[in-house]
């Protein structure tokens, strides 16, 4: 297909799609003529797959970069490739943490260690929490990271679901895209609808009717 | 205490705390000189606040203004002031949503209501989730807002534990401190949790030892 028609079946405008091009977000199209190009099924797929990363998951071209680069590089194992996406998603690390974001961190590691999960010791989640722990303590919560152990069961199984759906022999290219919509949609949805049931409860709650 | 004395029970800067002021974020001292200023506890309360507001819920001051204006508000319901957190920490209503989108929101809108969730209108949650189903339905998948049903029951249950944890006599300032804590600081702990759980899971299913 020529661009006019990426551009309609992606709901994109072609100045848009260009612009990828030139990031080498999006990988170019076969030269048909000097100044025509031909695009296929998985230049629709990586358009689409660019824009959810932006407007769901309001990534930056800086952020969204190393993922199609990551996607595409095939040296990358799946587990590696995951690590890159959530890497991508942030939050950057602290280059300076205060005092008590380390000693949380140091708190979020041993809880970790204890729940046996295994995860990377550079994962942006290991200083989420650490944030969130030193915050809960600034506001004068006396916690320890065992805090967070409901939620943690809870979402261990959630996740354990949610990577299952990945079919073993899925393409790479599939296997990609779905951890992406995975992490970055549902997480979207998941925050939505937490935020609406708290209203839902608080109705029930606060309001007499 | 003395605006110096503030500032080292919260660790934030003289000036941030002054510009807090004049910006209205935080009440006045009590004037017991011409250039002197007496705070107390409440002040204190309401830095830390803000700070958490900032830091761990990235929001920008135009964000943390209608919060703290509805916390002093005392004409606002606690379920009132629950309403206003909400839509300020978005995300703000699209003024211009694609035809999908719309067509989504009328299916989350009655998905809704078949779950019985006691949700306003202008609730900001039900165009994220619109956003999202519109999200998956681009990228090819063939799905209802019955798509959100594992995932709600789960978190309506977590939902429910956590407004029940708001104390029915907790002041009006403790209450709306344990709402924006609630919402802010335990959805960044739960995004984060379901980001390394996936990182472990990922290690079971992708990675031979």
């Amino acid at each position: 297909m020529r661009i006019a028609e990426l551009s309609r079946a992606t709901d994109v405008p072609i100045p848009t799609i260009k612009y990828y091009l030139r990031e080498r977000l999006l990988f170019p199209g076969e030269f048909t003529a000097p100044n025509q190009a031909d695009y296929n099924d998985a230049h629709v797929r990586r358009v689409r797959l660019i824009r959810v990363l932006i407007e769901i998951g309001r990534l930056g071209i800086a952020q969204v970069r190393p993922i199609v680069a990551a996607i595409d590089d095939q040296s990358l194992s799946r587990h590696e490739m995951l690590g890159v996406v959530q890497k991508a998603l942030g939050p950057d690390a602290d280059r300076a943490p205060r005092a008590d974001v380390v000693a949380a961190r140091d708190d979020v590691d041993r809880w970790l260690e204890r729940r046996g999960w295994r995860v990377s010791e550079d994962a942006p989640g290991r200083w989420s929490l650490a944030h969130t722990l030193a915050a809960l303590r600034r506001l004068g919560r006396d916690v320890e990271a065992d805090v967070f152990d409901r939620n943690a069961s809870m979402i261990e199984e959630l996740a354990g679901r949610e990577v299952t759906t990945i079919p073993l022999e899925a393409s790479r290219a599939e296997a990609v895209e779905r951890m992406v919509v995975g992490t970055v949609v549902f997480e979207t949805a998941l925050v939505a609808l937490r935020r609406l049931a708290h209203e839902h409860h608080s109705a029930s709650r606060f309001v007499t009717k």
